[in-house]
């Protein structure tokens, strides 16, 4: 996709004129589409209007719809391209050699950098798909479920190999994704809180949770007896 | 507020007219909030109109009108019913007489039982406040900071008593809210995963990635050394 496009040389002459062009007007598409996430997150889907990102781009709105003929169509796109970086985090996973712990840490450390450092995972994290028509949010949700099968499989992987305690792969791929995509609700670039500090400490935090040994036990359900041996334990 | 006074039994004589006029009057009023909270969740807030909410209620758009004076005004009680049944969450366990790690397994387990049996519950977790006015953003954004800081709160009393090994209290607190409001975007009632079971496991994975031992080694950066001798230990 274009905004994948943007390592090129800024010199290359051999290029064809057409080639030039596409990369010209692929760069542009990209400006509009960056300065729309950054104004989705900040304003909200709703109250962002295409006359508002013509202002913030300084262009004209018939300059504006020559790139995108609405502003679902924006949004899509910011979903795209955050669903590009979210697969991103599961390449790294998948090309990760070790167990299934390893693979679901390397997930974790991943997701949460391309929430942190990328607008558009922010926009896949925290707005809301139920704007889009039906058939955008279709396709949202299938790229959706395809990463939450993955994350599911490495957990399994895990539990499989002994590297993660025995637990419900689809609920704890859920709250990891819950907790990591929250961080898109309340991070500030540029807050008190640094990208790294929060990269690190959720992927401890939460893989922390995953990990087999004395303290997470085979699945019970938890009771009045349980939490008091858990207490025990923990006052030691 | 008036969705608790619904507690009052049925035959009161002794209530004054203007009394038991009230009662119904509120019984209406929490009817109109329970159906608007459950469509929009079902719809989302924006496909939610108010005449939908009539004809589902099977009321006139004027009848409704007598209730609340428009949408906001339903959205930001709904909140607030929610806020009010997570702040429950925080009496209970701010009640319980353990160390900081049984408050915060208290708070965990009554807040995910909230948005699991609670549509209120859910509407905080999931629906989108940059909908509400500022004034009413402001509202609902001070409620929440005060959840925030109860359960900061604990985490940091469990630091200080040795139970909860030592952490960023404002991410931990960040990463529990998150993986239990995520709840409220794929949990549905009568769905394949039940309530009872969520909350358990919700509770038993998140509690798990606070408790202090060897599995949760103090703050350091992760780093691949680390990643590989934590690796050695869970194959063990």
């Amino acid at each position: 996709m274009a905004t994948s496009e943007n390592n090129l040389s800024p010199h290359e002459p051999w290029k064809a004129f057409h080639v030039r062009e596409q990369r010209s007007l692929d760069i542009k598409w990209d400006a509009v589409l960056q300065t729309a996430a950054r104004l989705f997150l900040e304003l909200g889907y709703r109250k962002t209007s295409m006359s508002l990102l013509a202002a913030r781009l300084n262009i004209t709105k018939p300059a504006l719809y020559y790139y995108f003929r609405n502003k679902e169509e924006i949004l899509v796109e910011c979903y795209r391209a955050g669903i590009d970086s979210i697969e991103g985090a599961l390449k790294d996973a998948s090309s990760c050699e070790g167990n299934g712990l390893e693979k679901v840490r390397s997930y974790v450390h991943s997701y949460a950098t391309a929430i942190v450092t990328y607008d558009f995972g922010r926009c896949v994290a925290t707005l809301d798909d139920s704007e889009l028509s039906d058939q955008a949010r279709r396709q949202v949700r299938n790229l959706k479920r395809r990463i939450d099968a993955a994350i599911r499989g490495y957990i399994d992987e895990g539990i499989q190999d002994g590297s993660v305690a025995p637990c419900n792969a689809k609920m704890a791929s859920f709250a990891m994704a819950g907790a990591i995509n929250w961080i898109g609700t309340w991070y500030r670039p540029g807050g008190g809180l640094g990208p790294e500090e929060i990269v690190s400490e959720f992927t401890r935090l939460l893989i922390s949770g995953l990990q087999p040994g004395p303290k997470a036990p085979r699945r019970t359900r938890p009771n009045q007896a349980d939490n008091r041996s858990r207490t025990r334990r923990a006052r030691k």
